[in-house]
């Protein structure tokens, strides 16, 4: 395990973040000691991916319970909950945050007295990084069948290390892949506007000696077109019971890509990316701002007082997906059977 | 006529040319007086778009003329065929670059004497120039009928008063659609690498007064299964008999997903851009330069040593292109029977 690329450390009763935002160019860690520091950096992007972001907000609650001076339980579940709000409305669609704050929340209701419900709630945020680390080892394990000796994997955005704690999950099944000793290629896609595939995809790639491409998000249908691309892996930010799957902007098109030149395309995603309560209709899809589309690095790329459509997500419907890889095994459709199956 | 926005322009024996990098923080013009600067202008994409391509380089070969130093025609042809053959090797995808190159020096070879020689080709290539125009406003006449009022018009890279010497080919049609009194939306793709949409599309458009959004190449799919596409309008590099047609990197995958949606998929192309030689695997795709993808205005956004695909356009199939609009009329399939009768 590379400790370098641990996205999310707790150390020192404090959370220790890598800054996403500076890479590929730097490799730098935030220190945050307050829960409002974590909220800001998910909201900015400091942290991103699904998983990271779970254990981030749930550290966000370890760091609320530390610093809170109440003298009662009920006092403390009552600064707890005012971290909890504000953790809760930073971003709206990926599950695993309200799975994340959930669960501290549960752990912290349980406890009788403020020192224990503080030991108990940091002590369910290190179980949880440590549980993101084996979920992800688990879902490599079994996603590593899917792919053969020689393939050229596409990958969307980035759903590797730096989405999670460590290790990955669709970039974790790759780093199985190549552990169990076969050779493949990937290539990221840019991803915009954000560039996670350019930045960040392409960086701890390359950091773990992958062979590794990168295309811009308009040439993935030529490539698929020409033969050069053999499956395709991406994550998720939500899994319906429909089999329905919210991931970024632009994974959606890459799926209608596949299905339409009969190229496999897998999701990869923990249980705890799994929403089987909600509707496709009632989940809510981010708009971000902006100036992430206007903009690169200072460089106005967009004329004065242009519209900007910015969904952060998109969703792909279950008949586009050949399976779905999770740490309890692989499923496939009809996903509204197979997936109820997974959490009984 | 917005003479503002003449993307080339003869002027004092010099070539005026927008210089479309520079887009859209600055409107600057670049005087070429020598065909060495037509062809860096062309290969380095400060003028771009088939019919702009192809008319710079009538001038440039006007420029060659000019500053000849010949004493006879056959000297005068040799440093034709010099400047020529430097122009020729520019950009090899788009065929309007071919046309306007063989179209000059036909001429200069009817000649009889140095000076009606030089005369003839500044004429002509001052013909090829005012033809353009009359070109893409019969383009826009005859292609305005197929785009209804309230139409969501979605349209990739830049075909417009950019993409030749004034007026556009697909934005012709949207700005005859405009002139007819139909009310429309136009939503600019970013098209990446070189952000076309994002700064001369969303520029011109909005500089026309246009109801102009952008979105993210990624963003396309998600728009059209929301409904919030009509019709699919683009430009073209080269037409083949077959209706094989090579544009923009990121237009195929547009017309697999608007065919997936039943959205109408239009190209806007004069006969300058049609190739009825050419068999789809005989067209050489252009690969461009790795900084196109690694950086935007100095901010580096890809590790070293990472590979990168980078090329220029794509092919889009015949079944995906619901009809094709040109100054003669609007074709649709059977192509290899309708596109030759535009030629008769």
């Amino acid at each position: 395990m590379n400790i370098e690329l641990m996205t999310v450390k707790w150390e020192d009763e404090s959370v220790i973040l890598i800054d996403q935002t500076k890479l590929p160019s730097k490799l730098e860690y935030v220190r945050c000691k307050r829960y409002e520091q974590i909220a800001d950096c998910i909201k900015n992007m400091v942290v991103r991916g699904a998983p990271a972001i779970g254990v981030a907000a749930a550290f966000g609650l370890a760091l609320a319970a530390l610093k809170s001076k109440s003298k009662s339980k009920e006092e403390l579940i009552k600064d707890l909950e005012v971290a909890y709000n504000t953790l809760r409305s930073t971003r709206p669609t990926a599950v695993n945050l309200f799975w994340a704050l959930e669960r501290i929340m549960k752990k912290a209701r349980e406890g009788n007295d403020i020192e224990s419900i503080k030991k108990n709630i940091l002590d369910e945020a290190l179980t949880m990084l440590k549980e993101d680390i084996d979920v992800n080892k688990m879902i490599g394990f079994n996603g590593s069948s899917l792919i053969d000796d020689g393939d050229t994997v596409l990958t969307h955005c980035n759903a590797g290390a730096l989405a999670t704690v460590a290790y990955g999950t669709a970039l974790g099944v790759l780093r199985a892949v190549k552990e169990h000793g076969k050779k493949i290629s990937v290539v990221a896609t840019e991803t915009r506007p954000v560039m996670q595939g350019s930045r960040l995809t392409a960086f701890e790639l390359k950091h773990d000696g992958f062979d590794v491409s990168l295309a811009p998000d308009t040439a993935i249908g030529s490539l698929m077109a020409r033969g050069m691309i053999n499956k395709v892996i991406v994550g998720a930010d939500r899994v319906l019971k429909s089999g329905h799957v919210f991931n970024k902007i632009g994974t959606y098109q890459i799926a209608v890509l596949a299905k339409m030149h009969n190229i496999p395309f897998y999701v990869a995603a923990p249980l705890s990316s799994f929403d089987l309560k909600s509707k496709p209709d009632e989940v809510i899809i981010e708009e971000r701002k902006y100036d992430e589309v206007t903009s690169i690095g200072g460089r106005k790329l967009v004329p004065k007082g242009v519209r900007i459509f910015n969904p952060a997500f998109d969703m792909t419907p279950p008949e586009l997906i050949t399976a779905i890889i999770t740490e309890k095994g692989i499923v496939k459709q009809p996903y509204d059977e197979s997936i109820p199956r997974l959490f009984r």
